[in-house]
């Protein structure tokens, strides 16, 4: 018996942001027979292309796997050989849907090569944070979000250092192309939650500093 | 006279979720003297705090700059010395609030040092993508997000690689704290459209792949 099932329930309608937000967490098994619909997915890929991107350079791919060949080829090459998967990921190898993010750095250096930002020489000490990473991970969190709009569950994961190269050539992913990130996407089955929950959230007063780093007191009314 | 002003219309009520990401855009110039509510202020930061992180691990701080003084040396400080800021921030120096969204890749190394995840060498070949600074944009998406639901107008923008150093003084942030990028917010004011958005948003054919990379063609209905 699983221990703690998950309390969140789950609705078909749209919802407001707020409780969207408030809804979100990773879901890490899913009905394995229970199709995401079409139309839905298309919805949340839809979303994901409004993120946010430096320049609008939109430097991102969507590798989408249905169809349980793909999948398993995926989740064979994310193994080394020989090897069992790991086993929390039992949970996630249940979802209908996959979505593989990968980031595109060059069109970064080629959209800032332009005359309106003119660094022709693509020169990558510009970027101070890899923001073809960043966006990408932006429009991954809005897949999340869909999804939970959608009465979906959803889980947004890495995929080990080792394994990247292999993942590449199964699916024909260019090298050049960054796997940020994998969004499994199918309707929630029972499941236990993650254990790091229990770390609990950080409060504001530890995370959020006022006019200056350490500062936790609240501006004065005046201020705002 | 502005050339072309923005054709968004704003809401005061809370907003579908649907509705928040395709209202979405960048606001790049604010009403100087409308202060954003202390409530709204608080409710976009725990939004950025329902973020997911890797491991639960939450690496992150935001330095919030509510008062003229400290958004003066800010502005300040991303300036080199001896000249003017660029043209196109004096938009957005009239954000009356600033958000600047910090990374802790510190928290994530010890984070997976713990023994569920074992890596107690901190090593950081772990990590085949920074999922501090991939957080912590995610984080400031939700501000973004919440802004729209809000009425508000946000930006989430870079500062210059040579400007690290001096922002981090003049607000006291640690070095080891990277700074992701700021996100402005307040009541955007009438401004023209980002010359990026020429551009044109990029076609779904283009950016999803069925299947593996390189594929366009829908999957076959029975495949979802």
């Amino acid at each position: 018996m699983l221990p703690t099932p998950c309390e969140v329930t789950w609705d078909d309608g749209a919802m407001e942001l707020d409780e969207v937000i408030r809804r979100r967490r990773m879901v890490r098994r899913y009905e394995a027979d229970e199709a995401v619909p079409d139309d839905v997915l298309r919805r949340l890929l839809e979303y994901a292309a409004r993120a946010p991107s430096a320049g609008f350079s939109q430097g991102w791919d969507f590798v989408v796997l249905t169809e349980a060949a793909d999948r398993a080829a995926f989740w064979a090459a994310t193994t080394p050989p020989g090897e069992e998967p790991d086993s929390w990921l039992s949970g996630l190898m249940t979802a209908p849907v996959l979505v593989l993010c990968c980031s595109d750095k060059e069109r970064y250096l080629d959209r800032y090569a332009e005359p309106d930002k003119g660094v022709t020489d693509r020169d990558e000490g510009f970027w101070p944070v890899p923001y073809w990473d960043i966006d990408t991970g932006m429009a991954a969190l809005l897949i999340l979000l869909g999804a939970v709009d959608a009465g979906l569950g959803s889980c947004f994961f890495g995929i080990p250092v080792g394994r990247h190269e292999a993942v590449h050539e199964t699916l024909a992913i260019p090298p050049d192309r960054r796997l940020v990130g994998v969004v499994s996407v199918g309707y929630p089955a029972q499941d236990r939650r993650s254990p790091s929950l229990k770390r609990g959230r950080r409060p504001a007063e530890e995370i959020v500093h006022w006019g200056r780093f350490g500062a936790a007191s609240p501006p004065t009314p005046e201020a705002l």
